[in-house]
């Protein structure tokens, strides 16, 4: 489109309409305000776009040059500041084509030949996508390391481990924490596998149906560092599953998100006291002076709403849609930039924050005293000395119940009264009924025990590298 | 929370705090950007309180009446874009009160007496929808006339009546349009019950419960037209309800938009060409000459994602969320703005290019014809004949298997060629078999036939009042 | 149809069809397996649909009469669990029909007349659901009374009140439970509202454009209960408001519960410790003997996915659907259905553990007393002795900072140490440092001081009446 | 858990329990009715745990002997329809194993040693869906067959095609439907990559910590197939991100379904008439009997609603949820299940519908004829001519206008009557103006030339498979 045309689109757009544009269509239908943010995607494509064109000589070697001059012009302008972004231009393709083609006249308006903003939109997001996929990448890795410098100190800090939010068994609190260094690892190699499907080049595909010139569409994806071209150019144009997976793969890195955070406001709070954050990550009440809130982690639980429902956002939107390009798939940006910007956001703040955790360690190990945590090691220490676990599981309910009346830990209890439950109950029950024995029993892969916690921390450092 | 304060944070909460918040904590905890929208309700609602203040002598007139002159200052430099909105007073309300302290001193300062941020937001999101919610009443019953308008001229156009997108039965186009003032009217009877439970005041249950000041909490619901107020200071500021139901009212409005969309979009098709839009209406391409695109209603249909997935935004955010106020609730802003924002933006342009929908009686006569949409009516017929409905369904498939054989409409068929599918048949089937005949019969109660459509559209005519 | 058509649909539909259904296609669309649910609401609607039909002298007494009998006795069958469900016809209206036919012959091939199936359905759905709406009603209340009989003998009782889970100001325990009476009382104001557009009678649209026959679609409307006509026979049989407006409340009712168990599976974690739940409502564990789980809690806030599951399937499902009915449609029940009964069975089963809790206050109390909960009283203590309340704010900040250094609350601090922070500070201070001096001091409307919360009660009691 | 314990679950847990399960509590809490379809899951993991077991001397040859013949007696009781499912066994891991200790004694009581169900669970369901993932990757290669046997012999048949639901370029039907094998092909890459997700063992974590017993878990692994095991206990038994990943995939799927199934009803519109589908595909109508319903389409486009409402309710249970397990989790399945029997259901009647599409050649065309779909090959031909492509643009829109106005395509447009909007046309133009001719310009790789989708079928061929 020329900038002719576009001075005139106040006006009409073209002989068949007989009246310009609704000033209020006008606004509901513009998307600049918010698609200016690909403009460094835009222009790159249109640079390898123009480049391609000139190779095979569709455009002459003058006209490219003067595109690159051009573009190199507005791309200063535009990292300044001084690019002026214009409403009636309606999105950030044709306000950059329209101010190339004022400052290099008919070359600029070569550069649309054999492209259409079907495939040139699907393009920009693409390679904007795939920019932040890679500074994601890279943030998870962060979050990672974050997590592991503070369980590696932590490999023998004891932690009441909770089912049902009751006290189950003691575990490692740094066992604890590389659950969530699995959870993050997890979306790592999600974001790798989606990254293949996202960084396929629809340029080419024209207006839906391909073009007449004679492109190199695969010259253009190695220019742009795509792996491959879309190979189908109905598809190419109204193909949004790329954006859909990345929403999903979001959903589930602010699921572990807040899951994490909703610990954190847990171990902050009076009736736990297992950690401390730092002052910077905490907030205070105009109100109530002793009030210290870790306002960043439910800030983060929060968020969580926002991705899931972008994900529905686009679901809905692609469901029933006939092929090939219609006008509902402008609302793919907004959920998508706000997902990527949550998510990059919610992760940098979180690693930052999780390096600063203070562990309080007897808080912890009271903790896992209360709720007779070894109970199940007394079951197992009776299974050794013959009994059926059906029978010890009894004979240590029994136990238990006792202790609760008398307010006492099981290990709390003199051996005559453990031996009034069972008569096999001998003095060496009392290393089993200790916490670091129950947590040392555990030695299977993956289990809680120290050591098997080591291994691990060293197996995920060599993964994740020296940096962190 | 004095100015003083508000200057200590970017140094550090109170005594109990040993650093200052961290640079990408106060950028991702601050609202501003967002909450600023509230400012008439925060200064409404400040007003309000202060004046009850003074009412109960808990500050003096002087007070009040140097809070009323700030306020108004404040109100003018908002209003003429000359108030600076600043990201470390984080949010609307710090912002305002910040400025007035520094306008009128401790006055100022003594506004927040018995008030905390927790009831203040949740009492300025209540005023500022409520203003919303007036607003949308209003354009419902615009969407509403606009559909009337075309129904009305319309009441004998005879339409295709579609089930499962196959021709069902010829309907009048004017009744078609009235099935959607019925969803509008629907949608508008939800909005005003909800209105009733938005419409309740929070302020009074202070930081969460609720103050030791001798507010006068009905003064104050009285002033700024609340319907009364929250009973329990718990839920007072803990309470987003208000915000899901409108936010589900809304993914209702949006879901009736997009059927009309859809149905649009198809009317305009080459395939249907049952109806014209105004150009004012129409975008084209900037490659294909020949095209003019129905931009606003697929957008209307995309933009129902975006709805829906701030309803489910919403409801994770409230999931689980233990009393009373987290941090969480700070992200109930913009899900709830931006479905204002895109309701009203819609429901405005909607009514507006409906009332330029130009209608193509001949085309939808044409496809009514196409699909022997009076086969039914034929069954009836011999059904008054005497024969089982059973009997004549089969004759009458029979006779429609015949008819697509020889590419003609049932009543294309010559007397004696219906005759051979049953000899009760006369010369009086014709009438019968006209489109026309089909639509008057249908006179039951919110049937299709013209008198009836008539009566439906007084009926709404007198509902929805004059204008329009 | 009749069950004649019934027999032959295994062969073919038709004249018109040349082959069967596939056996696929049979087991993919039938909907018998969950629409027989809703065989009362259409025997109901049957009745009610002959009998007017005989009255406006469409079909004859003795046709009225057989109906009658017929249906007494398939009501008979179904209750005793002897009717045969079968898969080949489809559906609960066409297994009715074909045995009525059985049983009574012609009479039984008349009831169909001016009846579609569409209409049918949704006359059905919303009967059956109108029930289930008067039960969950009742429900709701149940739910309240239980909760107010925990709550009036704890109107006293002190529990630490957390904004961001950090302990914040002592509150009343009644008066926290009776945050969860307004949002249960809420939400019976939204199923009010919505069973008023649920009751509402689409029989007499038929197929999709109302019936030439002489229907009294009122009287139906009278004798089935319903408050009026659906007044558009397009509308009529693709409306599905009424399912998605039943669902969000029923979302609305899911979010409250899952906040309601969140709280009481923290108050029954070891950390907390603040309820005990009966035995008969908590589970064990194989293998840990120790275990009592609040299994139930859990569960009630897991489900809250599904019913959130439910809306958004609903949403989806009626997303860009052309008038009128489409088979996607009958996707609208088992999503409907389900929420039903989750919600019933969740308000059932919670009510009874509510009122099976508890209360151990020297728990609370004990908690309340961690966290400096009365820091405010003592900053507006000082407020009264003089100070700005800023400056009491950061007075109280040092005391707080102090009394953590010596692991002491504030009110154990001895009457110099806190001259220390303030020369004001007189012996009077530990009043207002007691949790019941600040609870007691709440006494606005909605607040939490104990005479507040006895009104409260007393509200609830008059409006919830005598019972539970 | 031994079946005594088993059996005296109807009374109380253990000692620690004064009182039995509440009758609602059991109904509430209970899984069997639907976790019972895992039972192979169940058994195979079962042997491979009592083999490793054995392997590793925790138990004796001979039990580990006990526990094979009673559970291949329980494969067949199961197979037969003769096994006893009870409610109050809770679950399909209780049930099988009170029976196997029915049968086996001893033997089937040392089954779980150092096993928990929060491991045996997350274990069974895993084997399951991976065993459900290998039969939908058969399906969906089923469905590329199905589209690629529709589209091999048209190749050449020319469809509108469409944007904005506007005729815009004509487009190959063959071209047009394998847009749809890339969407499937897609959906079989993320189905393959979460597959190596799912493939992993969590047997081993135990209740949360593991256990202190010497099992061999990479054994198990190997035994049950897994590509390896899970590394963290704690995470191991609460992860559930594979299922919200395989709904998220499922999702997809089902959108790709709902865009598909909307152009079949389209297509079978009479205003379209492109397609016809064989009769047992289609339904007829109790009423109507000229009705031919694509309800299969239909109803797998609402069935979209299904499985999105299914992501959202896993994604939703799992938000916030503090380690490890917590009964929340049970509600993983029904959403699970129903999204495997949707997805599995939908394919494979997808599939055989599509290749049952007759294709209406004459229609296509007469569409693409009707939208003027070759006016952008006419304004390229003057670009060739040598006007610049904006003049070119308009002189189009003019003579579009003008045909317009006469009710005539372009190419039926006389010569001279063209030469008045520009003087350059020549006799050649009608090449050029012809459908076929603006096919087989479009050369570009994905384009829709017929040589190139031949290269994309023979692609497809080579890539699926001989099969289908």
């Amino acid at each position: 489109m020329s900038s002719n045309q576009l001075d005139k689109k106040s006006e009409a757009w073209s002989a068949l309409f007989s009246e310009p544009m609704s000033e209020l269509v006008k606004r509901y239908t513009a998307s600049v305000d918010f698609d200016k943010r690909l403009w460094q995607a835009d222009i790159d494509g249109s640079l390898a776009h123009a480049e391609m064109l000139a190779a095979q000589g569709i455009i002459g070697e003058a006209d490219r040059a003067a595109i690159e001059r051009g573009m190199a012009q507005i791309r200063q302008e535009i990292a300044d500041g001084r690019f002026e972004w214009k409403l009636e231009l309606e999105d950030v393709h044709l306000n950059i084509e329209a101010r190339l083609t004022q400052l290099v006249g008919d070359a600029g308006k070569r550069l649309h030949t054999g492209r259409s903003r079907n495939d040139q939109v699907a393009t920009d997001v693409r390679l904007w996508l795939r920019g932040e996929i890679d500074g994601l990448a890279a943030l998870l890795l962060t979050m990672q390391r974050a997590l592991l410098a503070v369980a590696e100190p932590n490999v023998a800090t004891i932690l009441p481990g909770f089912t049902h939010m009751q006290v189950a068994q003691p575990v490692s609190f740094g066992h604890h924490l590389l659950a969530y260094v699995e959870m993050f690892a997890r979306d790592a190699e999600r974001l790798a596998d989606l990254r293949r499907r996202v960084n396929r080049l629809p340029l080419g595909a024209a207006a839906l149906a391909g073009t007449s010139y004679p492109l190199d569409r695969e010259r253009v994806a190695r220019t742009l560092g795509f792996d491959g071209v879309c190979q189908n150019s109905l598809d190419a144009v109204s193909d949004r599953d790329f954006a859909i997976e990345f929403t999903a793969f979001a959903s589930l890195v602010m699921m572990h998100v807040s899951r994490l955070s909703e610990e954190i406001v847990l171990w902050m709070s009076q009736n736990f006291a297992f950690i401390d954050l730092a002052d910077r990550y905490c907030t205070g009440s105009s109100i109530m002076p002793q009030k210290r809130n870790p306002d960043v982690a439910e800030l983060a639980r929060g968020k969580t709403g926002r991705v899931y429902g972008h994900l529905v956002a686009l679901l809905t939107l692609m469901k029933g849609q006939p092929l090939t390009y219609n006008k509902d798939n402008q609302e793919d940006k907004e959920p998508l930039f706000d997902t990527v910007d949550t998510v990059r956001d919610t992760l940098r703040i979180m690693a930052e924050m999780v390096e600063g955790i203070v562990v309080k360690p007897e808080a912890m190990e009271r903790a896992a005293l209360r709720g007779y945590a070894t109970a199940t090691d007394l079951a197992d220490y009776l299974v050794k000395k013959g009994l059926p676990f059906r029978d010890a599981h009894e004979v240590v309910a029994h136990a238990v119940k006792a202790a609760i009346g008398q307010g006492l830990d099981l290990s709390a209890l003199p051996l005559a009264t453990l031996q009034g439950f069972h008569a096999s109950i001998g003095e060496d029950v009392y290393a089993v009924l200790s916490l670091a024995g129950s947590l040392n029993a555990r030695q299977v892969i993956g289990g809680t025990a120290p050591e098997q916690v080591r291994r691990q921390v060293a197996r995920h450092r060599e993964r994740l590298g020296a940096a962190g």
